[in-house]
């Protein structure tokens, strides 16, 4: 496994939540595959095509006055062309301000993603984002009602 | 894009949720690449590796009587060696009895998964799961706070 393409592919998946960062829709537009792509926001069914998941964005963006992400546990897979990118994404978001100038409140959230990049000419691009809540520790699991 | 090398990804789409209803163990072991695998359960955090993942299906099935996965929605898109695949499980489930011969109460679920399987000489292999809880409709993005 290449060292440099691992980073690029960090690269390509940090560039991601900036680009949401600072809410650059046309970047954003830029970042994705041009066919075969699909998203799952934390809660939402799945979006098939690039007209889908982009209007999503749109719908997002349009009402997120702020938003940042923690990006932690960052994981990568690389086989062939593609690379899997697993990390947790501690966020911390607010809606359109309630008066002018004001943000409204800001809201933390725990959210994992399983996001899918593919190696083309002119950089990684995603195929796949998934991000969902994280709603109990894994520790949770270890309890008492596995036969013995 | 090969009809025939989408039917297979379609196969062994299938075959990972049967063998899930089956309670194979075993079988669920063989249907995942040897590395680089993650997993990620509705509301789970990241799992990664075979050791943590096959733990979890292992924990999963000895703290379910009875599963059952209707898909609906699967699509494929295929690049190269890499399938993903996303579908909707509609989930009936039940946990260990709770008197002798009788199954728990049945539970229905809603989720949305993106699977990645990997081609190899001995067929498509899981390279990644991700299921999370659909908790709305996509309708429902749709208000009215979107600027005019």
């Amino acid at each position: 496994m290449s060292r440099t393409e691992v980073e690029l592919v960090e690269a390509a998946n940090t560039t991601f939540y900036e680009t949401m960062e600072r809410g650059d829709f046309d970047e954003l537009s830029s970042l994705w595959l041009d066919e075969g792509i699909s998203c799952i926001h934390p809660g939402w069914p799945v979006l098939s095509g690039r007209g889908e998941v982009l209007r999503s964005y749109a719908l997002i963006m349009a009402n997120t006055e702020y938003i940042q992400f923690f990006l932690t546990d960052v994981k990568v897979s690389l086989a062939g062309d593609t690379a899997l990118v697993t990390c947790t994404e501690n966020i911390l978001s607010g809606g359109p301000a309630e008066e002018s100038g004001e943000l409204g409140p800001l809201v933390g959230q725990l959210v994992v993603a399983t996001n899918v990049f593919r190696r083309t000419s002119d950089g990684w691009k995603m195929w796949s984002h998934h991000g969902s809540p994280v709603l109990a520790e894994s520790d949770e699991e270890e309890d008492d009602e596995t036969p013995s």
